[in-house]
């Protein structure tokens, strides 16, 4: 599938993506403190999970305990959790005029379920666009690292962090691929550049999105 | 969407569908013991719900407390619970070439999630078609019941059996409109009809399928 996708006309819809450890939720809490701090209404959330049934959801697919899953019935989990919170808090929001910044959207069950998974990616996207409306960012930064050096991060890792380290590559290799085929609609930044440049350059391309934003 | 589906060369693969209170319960433990006393290894099962995270999944879409889901998550959850289902359940007990028999598969998420809620048909038939790698039942019997009679047997209604008389309408009529268009693979059967007439109606139809199917 490859369709030209759905933006919202009011707000703005910012997504960070990047594999385990890339600094995705301390950059997504700056351009909220940064947008905050301008008087814009911003809505910082993150998926899986940042609704009542996809608490639930999250922990089926990510605890240790769950033991197998087929690779569908995590990819359908995933999409429930999606559909879920574009219906109840992205679009809401969006409606209203907000900025809606989420840690990991679509991309990310491209990445980790289609790339990473052994599934066809164009009958996960299929899925994927369905759950969600066929909803795009107007933004999508992609926190870039190595995963050998994201890994390292953690000591104890849920059931997608314990994955191989040659899935997690193929993970990369997803959301890169996707940047570069939408270069307006992405921006890849090294993860390992300082904090501070980095926040620098999202807020670079963040500002000129802000017209149609409502103040909060 | 309309594919030819995929039918299991060894096992025989029964289904039971129909709204709520048409028997499908008594009439698929009826076949089993049938099926059971003639030796043959038999495996009942139904959906949502008969695997360790269909549990889970059943709970979150039929209880009253899980309160409003959108349509698309709700049809979402069915399809994850149909995932796993098949994967683990019935497609190994069919590779075995046993008898499976379900109470509840593909049709009630088009009669429920498609025809009873306001979604695309064909929509969510391509999202249950993936998640059930398309494995279509050698015969789905329908057990046909008037709304108003069915949901009459219940005192206490979950989520779905609490719609509205015109949701259950529109459900059996997508049960019914999917039988007349494939009668090699359908019975359509009143299900106010006598216990042991419609008994005999099922395995008359099921005798002929038998000779795929193992002895346990």
């Amino acid at each position: 599938m490859s369709t030209p996708g759905t933006y919202a006309e009011t707000g703005v819809f910012v997504c960070f993506e990047g594999g385990e450890g890339s600094g995705k939720s301390t950059q997504s809490g700056l351009l909220r403190d940064w947008l905050t701090g301008q008087g814009y209404a911003v809505r910082l959330t993150f998926e899986p999970g940042d609704t009542a049934v996809g608490r639930l959801l999250r922990e089926i697919v990510l605890s240790p305990e769950t033991g197998e899953l087929s690779d569908r019935t995590e990819a359908l989990l995933y999409a429930a959790d999606k559909s879920e919170h574009v219906d109840t808090v992205v679009m809401p929001a969006l409606e209203r005029g907000e900025v809606v910044i989420t840690d990991r959207y679509v991309d990310s069950m491209l990445a980790y379920q289609g790339a990473g998974r052994a599934l066809d990616v164009d009958e996960v996207e299929q899925v994927a666009r369905w759950a969600t409306h066929d909803l795009r960012p107007h933004l999508t930064v992609v926190l870039d690292l190595e995963p050998a050096h994201g890994l390292g991060r953690f000591d104890e890792r849920d059931r997608i962090e314990g994955e191989s380290l040659e899935f997690h590559l193929r993970v990369r290799d997803g959301f890169l691929r996707m940047a570069k085929a939408d270069p307006d609609h992405y921006l890849v930044l090294d993860a390992r550049a300082g904090i501070d440049e980095i926040a620098a350059a999202i807020r670079e391309r963040v500002a000129p999105l802000l017209t149609r934003a409502a103040h909060g």
